[in-house]
């Protein structure tokens, strides 16, 4: 039971990451993640909370993209206050000239109960930009 | 002490699996992830063992390029039966005409102890082509 109520929690928080992000509420988003979050991407250095809250308050600004996107999670798996997930996702970034740049692949992530409450604490992202149609 | 020897156990994994990988052990490989075993690279669509194994198989024939590299474990969490590690990882792939392509990135893995030994469940490989000087 408690497994299902902690699946069902990982599911809401990746649902709440989705709607903060589309809402660009920068500050709900690092709400969802541990202190010492780390975020691989290819072809860079990982990324520590700072660098990604710069990161997203810079897209923030007055030329910000707006984004949209689905996830399908294909996996969670409940480890005491650890768990790991799989996920597929698309990201949609509408850039205000309207020009759209589609994004889409698979996360790896850890997820960790803090007070209750669980996180992201580290995450790869291997999203590549799908070429337009 | 059962997680430090856990940790060792994974470390010598990794240095298995590198030196494997440079002798074009295929099966020796292979030993080393669990039937149910994930591979995520951008790009392209997840790969479970079978596709590993025809895709390395394809790459050991009479072409084969030799693969050496190198990889520095940045964090190992032992969770009871399940594992997760960040590794930064080089590889550096010689074809038979001499060319070298470099790839270097970042990697995270989830293991998983069966039957006494611990072997890679999901891999998330964030490597990336690193340009030639």
């Amino acid at each position: 039971m408690q497994m299902e109520s902690d699946e069902r929690e990982i599911r809401a928080l990746v649902d709440e990451w989705m709607q903060a992000t589309r809402a660009g509420d920068v500050q709900r988003v690092l709400d969802l993640m541990t202190d010492d979050v780390v975020f691989l991407v290819p072809g860079r250095p990982p990324m520590d909370k700072a660098e990604f809250a710069a990161m997203s308050r810079a897209q923030a600004g007055g030329d910000a993209p707006r984004f949209d996107g689905s996830s399908e999670i294909m996996e969670v798996k409940v480890l005491g206050d650890w768990a790991f997930m799989w996920t597929r996702l698309t990201v949609v970034a509408t850039m205000p000239d309207d020009r759209r740049v589609t994004r889409a692949g698979h996360t790896l992530t850890v997820l960790r109960k803090q007070d209750g409450k669980w996180r992201l604490a580290r995450d790869a992202n291997l999203l590549s930009t799908v070429p337009e149609r």
